[in-house]
């Protein structure tokens, strides 16, 4: 037998840890009919290609953004680094700087690296981006300044109205990532999204709090002249100019982030996003009790200073769970983290 | 009903332009299984990381390199412009160049506009690398020199032996592209990979020839030092630092490129590629016999000098033709065009 039919896929039985998630029946359906299509070549594969300006349209209705330019990119990093290389092409430095809060993700460290652009983080106040510490760290060959909506290591939303001024003020572009976020916030009070702020471009992931399958990141942008400095011509292609960072693409990725939008949006997304943030209030109230001192949820993250190395021992009992860069114990409720499951998992703390 | 239950995926009955093709069945069952899995996440998906690790393995087999480095990226676009930046990384110019035959794929552009290095390319001899031509483009800036092992427009594979060398004096890398050609070239005569010149980086797709589905690219090394200039922390994952062009990537590409190289290597990729060389030469003399001037199959790719300009008619009868950027019609004998479509197909150009 072949190596990959005796192989087990993970189970998300014990996950703690992904941003991603399985994928909603019906987003899996779309996957795995579409598996054999490209969206990178819309001029051949012209099914999917228009799914995929639909699924710009359904992720602008989310983000505020009637009208919107962008596409469905492998994932947070391509979008982030997209909107690093718009800011960099956009603006007219030699030597071109970005300004971000220190609680942005690790790709704008590859997208600055990548891009021959200078990343400034800002250190933060309770792990939110600090206005003062930001606007210290601009100058005149600033091109972008970029907000978080639901940061990666502890779902911190931002003040991203006063971060696009920051980026106006700078005349710079203003980058939003939402990549995890952007399937949440839209039930919360948060300011965060193009109605809200003069926000330039915005990363936001099908395949994480949209349930979409993997590859499925989106990247939008207010307006399509934003894209023209990233046009490429494809000379043996049906189409003419190619934006996007990589070349052939996943349509089952497209597909499966219209059907599961299509699905979720906005009920079923409500009640995931309600559900989720129940979840990690019980984990939060439970680990406090405990006595660890515990940060969150503003969304459905939490994280807690657990007083014993313990990250080994929950690893040999099949939870997946992962640590912030400051050593604390990393939880995401996705939707496929049950209150059942957290309470095996607590049951399993409650044992040491 | 929902929008994506309506459409229908592009079936590969009329595909002529395609580089794509139609997942192996043990390809498209693999990536079913796996498509809710992230080889991004090693620490937390273990399963497709170790999966991972055999598609390099067989890859380096294909491409004779023992103990190999690489990793499977969403297509030939993020492999080039990772070897480009490996180039670039390793290097020390500060105006770093590449040197190239102007036949390479258009991501060689993409590369050059992110990463900020120049693309110089040279005039080729009836589409082949010129080697004089891409020795006067070489100086003390140039960081690769790159050769292409089954070029896009016109299936041709350049002398990569004596390319390495260039690359060699120069004190550059050498950058091979066979992301279409690799999983034909083990069947012919041509010199083309690591064992064959003293290559440094190479580009090959399962998602191509291989018969996997997308997203399921390939980039091999050498050496592993040569990633160690593109790794970032990963402060929150499970695993420490990440060298990929991408973050969260497909489980689904990987798992499939394994089941397909698994299924196929090497008896069914023989096959398969003897077949696919008959029906280009089979398209070829029909092509001729109607007077139109031929160029190839050097690999199982066509061009043909049409007459007259039939491309739009072609596309209204459902085919998915493209064209050089010379303007020649491009026809790509994909494991899906069967005898009998090209038939149809000559038949349909018969009617003109």
């Amino acid at each position: 037998m072949q190596t990959v039919q005796r192989a087990e896929p993970q189970n998300f039985e014990r996950v703690l840890t992904s941003m991603c998630t399985e994928p909603h029946p019906k987003a899996r359906e779309a996957a795995e009919r579409f598996l054999a299509t490209n969206p990178g070549d819309p001029g051949t594969y012209k099914t999917v290609a228009k799914l995929e300006d639909q699924a710009v349209e359904m992720l602008g209705e989310i983000a505020g953004l009637p009208d919107p330019s962008g596409y469905i990119t492998s994932g947070g990093t391509e979008a982030n680094i997209q909107a690093v290389r718009i800011a960099r092409n956009h603006g007219d430095s030699r030597a071109p700087n970005i300004v971000a809060p220190e609680s942005v993700h690790f790709s704008f460290r590859k997208a600055a690296e990548l891009l021959g652009v200078e990343l400034r983080t800002a250190p933060t106040t309770d792990h939110r981006a600090d206005l003062d510490a930001m606007h210290e760290l601009i100058d005149e060959d600033t091109v972008g300044v970029v907000g978080v909506a639901g940061s990666t290591e502890y779902g911190v939303v931002d003040p991203i109205p006063e971060i696009a001024e920051l980026a106006a003020d700078a005349g710079a572009l203003c980058h939003v990532d939402a990549a995890w976020g952007g399937f949440y916030l839209p039930f919360t009070d948060f300011d965060w999204n193009f109605e809200h702020a003069d926000i330039d471009t915005l990363t936001i992931d099908p395949h994480k709090g949209g349930q979409a399958a993997v590859p499925a990141g989106g990247l939008l942008a207010r307006s399509r002249e934003l894209f023209d400095d990233l046009a490429i011509d494809t000379p043996y292609l049906e189409s003419t100019s190619q934006i996007t960072l990589t070349g052939t693409r996943s349509g089952a990725g497209v597909a499966s982030a219209v059907a599961a939008m299509e699905a979720l949006w906005p009920v079923g997304y409500r009640e995931q996003y309600e559900r989720a943030m129940d979840n990690a209030e019980w984990l939060a109230d439970a680990l406090s009790d405990r006595g660890h001192e515990v940060f969150g949820p503003e969304l459905p993250l939490v994280t807690a200073d657990l007083s014993v190395p313990m990250t080994d021992e929950l690893r040999d009992r099949g939870w997946r769970v992962s640590k912030t860069g400051a050593g604390e114990m990393r939880i995401v409720c996705m939707p496929h983290v049950t209150r059942s499951m957290l309470r095996s998992f607590v049951a399993d703390l409650d044992w040491y």
